[in-house]
């Protein structure tokens, strides 16, 4: 996936990636009256309200956005129609040729960590295969170790799909473990010594069973775009490494802090943004409900000017 | 939900807890059977196996143990079908009277985890309120630190529910991270000089802000039966924090090490066994397809007897 994904940033020319997040809050009014309608003040009716809004927004962004990152949280939220929604948009983002990396951030061992392999590797049933979740790449929580990892790499390797494992994340309580300073016994062997630095070492590492053609691995690392020194001592500590990079926009991560993480040739970095983009016709006059997908195209593309510096 | 539970535990006289994590290995075959004859090879019909599974462990367990823990990757692993079998297999728990613990491990921040906390809080939609979940509790990871916690603790004091923070987990590669050594300007208020030790004084610190009638906070620990040395040292850190301990029987926990993280009254723990129970059947030749939720019964009384010394 990481090669699939090299490529498809360079051909669009653009390294950064859509969050599909979508909340009550962030529905244009037409589409919601139209599924409260149709279902009542009820799950479905959110469920439809989000697959109606994010193919919108996937039919205007597939051709200038390589990829999407649905936060599954969204739509958890609203039980097993919201976890409908995902499916239906993961399914359709697909189609439209975009690269999925589920925002799942689970985290698990032995057999039970095997079983969330399964948003990556499938499901066979009595012999029967079915790709249930479909997404391209999922997001990891580090904090169980190796463990937690493992049963992903297979899939990585032999379904050519990815990972992000957390180790800087872009909020402020990142903090209270992450930053933790080690003793020196515990430094890592490139001189990792913080929890998120051996974090880091730890993922490199890992990375080295599935490296992909292009000089980066399949398994990648979540590294905020909120504490830029940190971010910079995390690139030199994983060369090699693909960083998504969460935090532009709303959260305060700015583009002339991002671009410090891209490698000499202007590679290794996902940028993504969610709000400011899905919800972009909301705080620009010149859009209203019925242009929201407009809005979000014109964003996204100052999005990616804003990162190579010309915007 | 802590003085539930610690009632429950008390009525009962077992301090344990059944992981309900059925595989496609541990459903007898005459289940298999009927329900791919039903529904032919698809994930209907593995969910319809694990709701039918489940009900009967229900019906043979739900008088004399305090609360059952499935874990959802079990069921994420057959898709939207598998979300259904484990919201219906919570669904029965719950009319059968068992307390839930959701191990769900989730971990995000700001409004991703507020999305998360519905697991808890539910959802209103226009005014309307759905408790899509329904579990009494649910796992978190603390990597992401206080962010990750912060929107489920309103809906344990608001709605009398419950969490359990990973401290210390039972698996090898736990100590890639969590047993890190910290320097000494990094300790914490009690003395806590590792990873996990700092995760447990966080623990101890945010349940203050949800604290139950009986001494013990609605946040709770996930301490593993593993690493005895570790789990005693967390109990003296985290006076007042509810344990769930996994690792019993099938990962090498004894009940002996157990019995040193109850409180002087008995109290504190809850211990989980997943595998010991549900497949008991299959280690055990008096019992065959037909009767392996006799088989889980008499396992879960052993284990129980076991706790309390009396095996």
């Amino acid at each position: 996936m990481i090669d699939r994904l090299i490529e498809k940033l360079e051909q669009l020319g653009n390294p950064s990636a859509e969050g599909l997040d979508p909340t009550s809050a962030t529905i244009t009014e037409d589409i919601r009256e139209e599924k409260l309608e149709l279902h009542g003040k009820t799950p479905k009716a959110v469920a439809e309200m989000f697959t109606a809004f994010n193919r919108e927004l996937i039919d205007n962004l597939y051709d200038i956005v390589p990829a999407v990152k649905p936060q599954i949280a969204m739509y958890e939220k609203y039980g097993l129609e919201g976890i409908r929604a995902y499916i239906e948009t993961i399914d359709y983002a697909k189609e439209k040729g975009m690269i999925v990396i589920g925002d799942i951030k689970r985290g698990d061992i032995s057999t039970t960590a095997a079983a969330y392999a399964a948003h990556l590797e499938g499901v066979t049933i009595e012999g029967e295969y079915y790709d249930l979740w479909q997404e391209d790449a999922v997001t990891l929580n580090p904090y169980m170790g190796f463990d937690a990892i493992e049963p992903f790499i297979k899939a990585c390797n032999e379904r050519d799909k990815g990972l992000f494992v957390l180790v800087r994340t872009s909020n402020p309580s990142s903090k209270d473990l992450q930053e933790l300073s080690l003793t020196q016994l515990c430094w890592g062997p490139s001189g990792g010594n913080t929890v998120y630095e051996r974090a880091a070492e730890y993922v490199r590492e890992w990375g080295k069973q599935a490296m992909g053609n292009k000089g980066y691995s399949k398994i990648g690392a979540v590294v905020g775009a909120t504490f830029i020194k940190h971010s910079k001592r995390l690139r030199t500590l994983m060369p090699g490494v693909f960083f998504l990079v969460p935090g532009y926009g709303a959260q305060g991560g700015k583009a002339s802090d991002i671009r410090k993480l891209f490698d000499k040739d202007g590679r290794g970095c996902i940028v993504n943004s969610s709000r400011g983009i899905i919800a972009a016709y909301k705080s620009d006059l010149r859009y209203g409900d019925h242009n929201f997908a407009e809005a979000a195209r014109v964003s996204a593309a100052y999005m990616r000017d804003d990162i190579w510096g010309d915007g």
